[in-house]
């Protein structure tokens, strides 16, 4: 462990070091006590508004004078009814239940050894992300849920929102007797610190990203530490021959329209040619609701105000009100389609035949693979997991929308009386 | 993912699509007829044991002309015997339950989605080890059971001996009518080949090395793809003070002696002050079985035949008849010692103490931590998982020993009737 660390500067070696400590602190807290500091972070947030909204300010006034996007702002900007809303989401947190100690598999061995994988806290979780002050807490509050310090380092951005929200939640924690390294930031080591977590092997467990596809792709190519890809998503519905001209429109516009700038949004259709008189009611909804059609010449044909779609349209992820259209010959045709473009996010098929359902549900690649409904389903809340951690799109321990189960890792506990091997 | 992967040679990068194209096909492949993919490559290989002995042979005088240490020579040596050995393998992962498909979680929400998360296979599986041939045939038969291709680089030092293995294993798939590609090495394009599947995003879906420290860590540093580390064991046995005098002298023996050279035998044995009295028998037994004894002044004092022990045995891997021993004054000081030097590996406890136990088995971040049995026990083997496909040490997937449906991922199965999100 020593080669990859060494060039890690003493200063931001001493805040992992306090960070490992924490974790190691935290697998002796009871899951009572990390309820108390979850509860501690509501009452903090809760009674610092005022304070919480003046430094965002700051972010704000700055990125204005930088000229920052006004979506971009609008992603930053904390309100007294967004703090709220962050109380609210720690609140959420606590009320699930705690993954830490479930014993997933279990069995006495011959020679009389009892054997069990329980879940444990991965120790420290990592998180690289962009300028949405909301991750800090989520995340903060997910990690301490599941029994794992967390080291934070958000967007430049967003550094004074995110500072006071760190000192918040980490006095928060020291007031219930849990250790405020628990919860940390390198943010004030810029650049570097977000190095020191990439290769901070023997520090952090696992590294999460969460951002814009640059981000994301820099983390997962840069880290020597285990990283959760999560994210972008170039999602397909197929209407397949058989498709219910009743269903598609409806469920077409809501895997677009519902909210276009998220990664299970879809980006892009594929109607069988037999399908094909279903396109004026689908083309009709969607132009209605603003969205820009990017369709083949044989669907331009029926729907003259579509642009014309090149090859880039099909790589691409829109997260915009636009989507691509193409026809195909077959389901085959479909999934080669799909094999070629697809991130592996979700895809959705529209049929009344089993069988075809059936080998789209087998052989797309997928974190998720849909029938009849539509892909914004790709989701932890609708999952009931009540928190996002993320949407992992690797194929590495979690695969699709991440609950707190899938912030731990296991252990193998063994009991024995004496036991030797032959 | 067009730039990691860009700078991949295109004859390299057409080996690894065929493969990307065979994982695609055996998804359509039943579990039957990827077992009578294994009969055949069982039968090959049973039908071809005077080739591969000459194939190996060639590989072993290249060795000796070399000055290959004996040792390796003999890893790298493969007699009718041993063949027999891996045909006996093959029969053994051939009747193992496949994991593919099988339901992890389902759940029916709210709005009628009936959500399923399934076992799949990972895609392509890659692996990168040294120069034993067996690991060539065990992988294959593994990936090829849990619907994965594979992707093999061996060690230049068994080329001909894996070169002929491959060809055997890829004709015997085409036989039964799975893709030859299904099994393919990259050793023709030597350290290229591995460059390509450390940085072959969209083609390699998890990376599992196997061999040496130094060849693990060049693995998880320099990869870009995910990779499930396996490997080096500095393993620990406390003994409690309110330790059995009867059990410890076998359990410490039988962790170091066994097979000393293996990643779950123990390196330090951890004594509590007020067990100082085992160390006698202790000492005893292992320097009967000619085991070097490494020790700190205390236990010196009793054992005179021990060396006198440094702060680099602490941290050493011996993989040898070598052992280190050091006196300490308490749990804690056993704990933060293990906290210091462990691998997280292995551990174990060796008491009488009911609450010892179980802050040991609750505080030692292992990937297996055990009490009262010797180390030697954290194996798939002994877990009942049948064949080897090494010992996780990282927390991200796999910890531990890694049977069947640690080769898998999972996807999310969703079915609809025409649902929309609000």
């Amino acid at each position: 462990m020593t080669g990859p660390t060494s060039t890690i500067a003493p200063a931001l070696r001493e805040r992992l070091d306090r960070s490992k400590n924490a974790a190691g602190a935290l697998t002796k807290a009871s899951s009572s006590v990390r309820d108390d500091g979850l509860a501690a972070i509501q009452e903090s947030l809760r009674s610092h508004v005022s304070q919480i909204v003046e430094a965002n300010a700051l972010d704000l006034e700055r990125g204005a004078a930088e000229g920052m996007e006004s979506s971009l702002q609008d992603r930053l900007r904390l309100t007294p009814e967004r703090v709220q809303g962050l109380v609210d989401a720690v609140g959420v947190v606590r009320s699930l239940p705690d993954p830490v100690g479930d014993v997933i598999r279990g069995m006495t061995l011959p020679n009389g050894l009892q054997v069990s994988q329980v879940r444990v806290p991965f120790g420290v979780v990592g998180a690289i992300y962009e300028a949405r002050p909301n991750v800090t807490v989520d995340i903060a509050a997910l990690a301490l849920k599941s029994g794992n310090a967390v080291v934070l380092r958000g967007g430049s951005a967003a550094l004074e929102s995110n500072k006071l929200l760190v000192t918040l939640m980490r006095d928060a924690l020291a007031s219930v007797g849990l250790p405020a390294d628990s919860i940390a930031t390198v943010d004030d080591f810029g650049r570097e610190g977000a190095e020191a977590m990439m290769k901070g092997r023997g520090y952090i467990d696992v590294l999460i990203p969460r951002g814009s596809a640059a981000l994301i792709e820099t983390v997962v190519t840069e880290s020597t530490v285990p990283v959760i890809e999560t994210g972008s998503g170039i999602v397909h519905i197929f209407v397949d021959a058989s498709a219910s001209g009743g269903d598609a429109p409806d469920i077409i516009h809501n895997a677009k329209v519902q909210r276009p700038s998220v990664c299970n949004s879809v980006e892009t259709v594929l109607v069988h040619r037999d399908a094909l008189g279903l396109v004026p009611a689908i083309a009709e909804r969607l132009l209605a609701s603003g969205v820009t059609l990017h369709a083949d010449e044989t669907i331009r044909a029926i729907v003259p105000d579509a642009l014309s779609a090149t090859e880039q349209d099909w790589a691409t992820e829109y997260l915009s009100l636009d989507l691509s259209l193409k026809t195909v010959d077959s389901l085959d045709e479909a999934l080669d389609h799909i094999r070629r473009y697809s991130t592996h996010h979700t895809e959705s098929i529209l049929t009344a035949d089993m069988a075809n359902a059936e080998r789209f549900l087998n052989e797309v690649d997928s974190a998720a693979v849909i029938v009849n409904a539509s892909t914004r389903f790709t989701d932890g809340g609708e999952f009931g997991f009540g928190a996002e951690v993320g949407i992992s799109t690797q194929k590495l321990h979690a695969r699709g929308p991440m609950g707190l189960p899938e912030l731990t890792s296991t252990k193998w506990i063994i009991r024995g009386q004496g036991q030797i091997r032959d």
